[in-house]
């Protein structure tokens, strides 16, 4: 299925994992097909969510009063939407100095967790991570044991961080399929800006720019496989890209500004008649296209 | 593999098909797949092409000449880019007036089409088409006999057009696996600004604000499955692109001020970090997203 090596998690390895949405089912899902036995606790805020991860026999347990899981855990994975993320790191700052386990956590904004903990003692025991893979569905019900094959996983673990905490993290990807590479929190968020948050917002803004006037309703038949795939980004959950957008803003702005730039210049080709401009700039951005392709995945989707 | 019933054509029907790229290739493989067993000829300029199609027993021969073509088929398919088609028809104009054959085109843009035959005799033997289907790569290589299964082709017929004519059009189209429906040529050119050459456009202008400046080529690794859906629609055939575009440009222009409004909106909420605001644009979006989906045609790609 995947050509990387995988590293199993020793199974005596007590592991928690709070939030059961899509990111948080997989990383379960996924560490029971890897093959993992030992116990793993789950926190979500949905009852409903905690049953039916316990029914399907992923999870053995709640995870118990969150203040306890950095004592009780030697693997916490945080795996809350970034805003609720940070409103528990700032709740639970005091468990997460007392505690020894090592915590992840898979936002997908990662400047803004690096502030959360610097200077604290979290900082030392946290390696924030971000998986590259999603789903445009969300929840438990979307979450699935492959989700993180032969993606990328990008840690930016604060200097100094402990090599067995690095060493962890790099062996719970690696056990759900996945790469891991290093980058410094502030060059994680300014490329996601480019090459996801912006994608994702264009998406909407296109799909927004026909909501929003009456008529376009009679086109829906019309809308062929270019439109779905252009637009697939655009089914995913508004709640959530809110709270990544508003997260990261500043650097996707500046995208906005650089993508406006390239639509003008498109735009003024194409009122001027200019062919070979046009041509020329489609063949430019379509040379970018072709080297992402280049780089196709170990299982591409 | 669909749910339409399929007309098949007359054995005896003698059809031409001029351009055995994707759109003509996949004609006349479809056709093949539909149990056709007349003769087909076809017309390529590259002469590889047209070997590549007779030896793969698509075509039994070569069209001939051009100017014959209206004369000697009872069916003509022309299947050239919208520049070279227009080209066609202004240079065989005698021949097509001279001719009884029924005429079809797959031109993406159908205003130039209209105007390119109005009021001379190709108005009434010409049924101009455009089967909403396509594949970001071109040429006969890409062709496919599937290609119009579930697909919805688009017929912009002047008033008046014999009744046989059109039911020609609508047969071949249900042949190969195509459902039909009737619009004007302007209301075709409109609607197809919105649903496809905008984002073919908004395609090319992401990825050219990319590939515009250095540094962007590190970022290659860390495109994911959402940029690569994105940014599909930028493997298509610059030059071809370029073509459409220009000779749809005033719809075109307009859109793109529809887009930009869109954008602007959700620039400036996220520029003010109003949260609800962006969080509802983003529905609005969605629900559009949504609606498209449930419009699944039989056999989506």
């Amino acid at each position: 299925m995947d050509r990387f090596t995988r590293h199993p998690l020793p199974d005596t390895l007590r592991i928690a994992i709070v939030g059961l949405g899509l990111l948080g089912g997989s990383v379960a899902q996924g560490l029971r097909a890897s093959g993992f036995s030992g116990r793993i606790a789950g926190h979500d805020l949905q009852d409903a969510t905690l049953q039916a991860a316990l029914s399907a026999g992923v999870i053995d347990e709640g995870a118990g009063d969150p203040r306890q899981l950095f004592m009780d855990f030697d693997l916490v994975v945080l795996c809350q939407p970034v805003d609720a993320l940070l409103q528990f790191l700032a709740r639970h700052r005091d468990g997460l100095a007392a505690g020894s386990a090592t915590v992840l956590d898979v936002a997908s904004v990662k400047a803004p967790v690096a502030a959360a903990i610097a200077g604290t003692p979290a900082e030392q025991r946290m390696v924030p991570c971000h998986p590259i893979a999603g789903r445009e569905r969300s929840g438990w019900p979307a979450a699935t044991a492959e989700l993180f094959h032969g993606r990328l996983c990008v840690l930016t673990p604060a200097d100094g961080i402990a090599p067995h905490r690095l060493a962890l993290a790099e062996t719970l990807w690696s056990a759900l399929g996945a790469r891991t590479t290093r980058m410094a929190a502030e060059q994680h968020d300014r490329m996601l800006s480019a090459t996801s948050h912006l994608p994702q917002l264009l998406s909407y803004a296109f799909l927004h720019s026909l909501a929003a006037r009456g008529g376009a309703e009679h086109w829906l038949p019309y809308c062929g496989t270019g439109f779905r795939s252009f637009t697939r980004l655009g089914g995913s959950d508004p709640a959530l890209w809110s709270d990544i957008a508003l997260h990261n803003a500043p650097a996707i702005l500046q995208e906005i500004d650089h993508f406006s730039a390239s639509l003008a210049l498109l735009r003024s080709s194409l009122a001027q008649g200019r062919s070979a401009d046009l041509t020329e700039a489609f063949a430019q951005a379509r040379s970018f296209h072709d080297r992402v392709g280049l780089q196709q995945p170990a299982t591409a989707a």
